[in-house]
């Protein structure tokens, strides 16, 4: 099949790449997203080598399960192994031996075939589109805030950021949390967010520290941790949403002296995204860029890399 | 009166240092404790200039209220405006006008005589002793984890470090979760838990990696802090109860992708700790270690450096 590999170092393409495991559900990839995740690890960020990508939506060509042939679907990204305590709790997003599409020990969704379980596949309903589908998978990401603490509409919330992951994280808490507001670097990615109803900021005032009750963390930049200590009120609640790949210069002592809890967020569980998209509660509309056909992946991941890039799609 | 002071550089005896605000309530101090935070800011940690100490048992000289005078008291070291959000919140421990006894902008206890505002202090029960009394301090602190998180005694946890506060904090946990180990590294000081029934650790073994749903990190240091991240388990939660003064090497990238949650945890109310050694529940006799006059600051707090050393005491 044709796939975009990675080998650890570099990007190439390759027209007759492996086809995946066939002891899965095969899926022929529609469309696959570029998620700033893709951009650290081809950046260095994680050992990892093989196909990239991990949001997408496909169709099924091939399964045990007859119902699901040519069903288009989306897929959980973490394959646990099924049998330790973490999938036993149904926790298989942190089973020690799992793999991660497109991220650990799995190959991705930039080609046109991948493999999942069934288990880890949900059909999508026709009134979403192919583009919109592929947020499935980061909007879960943001939904998972709601899954580990319980938001209280009357909080002053701040995201700090203003790309994709950010942005999707404000079109959730804003569905519980009307006083939120968006501190960011890049107006024109801002620009999307107007018509929400969030309050937008390119930077920090003095009357804004340690006047939020809970503050979103999405730069994954030791700067963005360090506004996301100004901002947070004592006794607040940080959500950690992104890895902050530099290990230099971070200072945990507000953490203890304003006895703040951060609280590390990673993936959600997809029903309550789709749900989201398929009701129109949240419109990811405004934040598609452009498509590429896969074979141009080199090209689309550096526009996906230009700081007012939103959504940028590979169409295998 | 006598006071050992500290100009942000050195320390020095003074036999005429100016007597404490005559606006609060006059304290002649019995025993002072000398305590990690005061090593930390000899060693330049903090910005203060003045009289160190905060953990003391003093006696009451002079009150508005005539039914303090004469009283054994010790005194929660945070003085609020009394008018800010956090003041009117009952959180005088994070006004951020706030004064901090020995701490920032507030004379300390490693004098004859200090002052605090009356609502600061508390009567203590004649079955305890000076020495006992010294550790409501640090013992509140430690009992601060119970207030901030909702404790399962069917947890496993884990104290990371073997210092003062580390084995306070052992003392508080056993009292709500058997299942307890301390992991320290000094097994002189590990010795004074011999008896308290908990498990105890030099090094992390294999098979204690992610085996723990609460880590409390009492060391203070980056690798205080790396060893606590490999011991919990995935969706575990951190009680950072100790300043990190190092900014270098943290990676905060497993509280991500581990979805961990970080407490930072500070000062706590004072009547728990008070009840607790009142009713004999924690025992600290095991955790004293030597009295030196004040006039022998130098020495004492030499000897409280030293890896071995548990609670010093000065007395004026």
């Amino acid at each position: 099949m044709k796939a975009a590999c990675f080998d650890g170092k570099v990007m190439t393409f390759d027209n007759n790449y492996p086809d995946p495991n066939p002891g899965e559900v095969l899926v022929r990839v529609n469309l696959a997203g570029i998620c700033g995740t893709d951009l650290e690890i081809l950046a260095g960020y994680m050992a990892y080598d093989g196909v990239l990508g991990h949001e997408f939506v496909g169709t099924v060509e091939k399964s045990d399960n007859p119902e699901l042939i040519g069903k288009r679907v989306v897929g959980e990204i973490n394959a646990g192994c099924g049998v330790c305590d973490s999938c036993q709790k149904g926790m298989d997003r942190h089973c020690p031996n799992r793999t991660v599409l497109g991220i650990l020990k799995r190959d991705g969704a930039f080609a046109e075939y991948l493999s999942l379980p069934e288990k880890n596949l949900h059909v999508i309903p026709d009134g979403i589109t192919d583009e919109q589908a592929v947020f499935v998978e980061p909007l879960a990401a943001a939904f998972e805030i709601k899954e580990q603490i319980s938001l209280e509409p009357k909080w002053s919330v701040a995201v700090v950021g203003d790309g994709r992951l950010a942005q999707l994280i404000v079109r959730v808490l804003k569905l519980t949390c009307p006083n939120l507001t968006c501190f960011g670097r890049h107006s024109s990615k801002l620009e999307s967010l107007v018509n929400t109803g969030v309050k937008i900021k390119v930077g920090i005032e003095p009357s804004d520290e340690q006047s939020f009750d809970l503050v979103v963390e999405a730069t994954g930049s030791n700067s963005g941790f360090a506004d996301t200590m100004k901002l947070i009120k004592p006794r607040g609640t940080v959500i950690l949403k992104s890895t902050i790949a530099s290990r230099e210069n971070l200072d945990l002592t507000p953490t203890v002296v304003n006895e703040i809890t951060l609280v590390g967020s990673r993936c959600g569980l997809f029903k309550p995204a789709i749900d989201a998209l398929s009701t129109g509660i949240v419109s990811v509309d405004s934040m598609i860029d452009s498509t590429f056909p896969l074979e141009k992946y080199s090209e689309a991941i550096e526009h996906a890399k230009k700081p007012d890039t939103l959504k940028v799609f590979l169409k295998p």
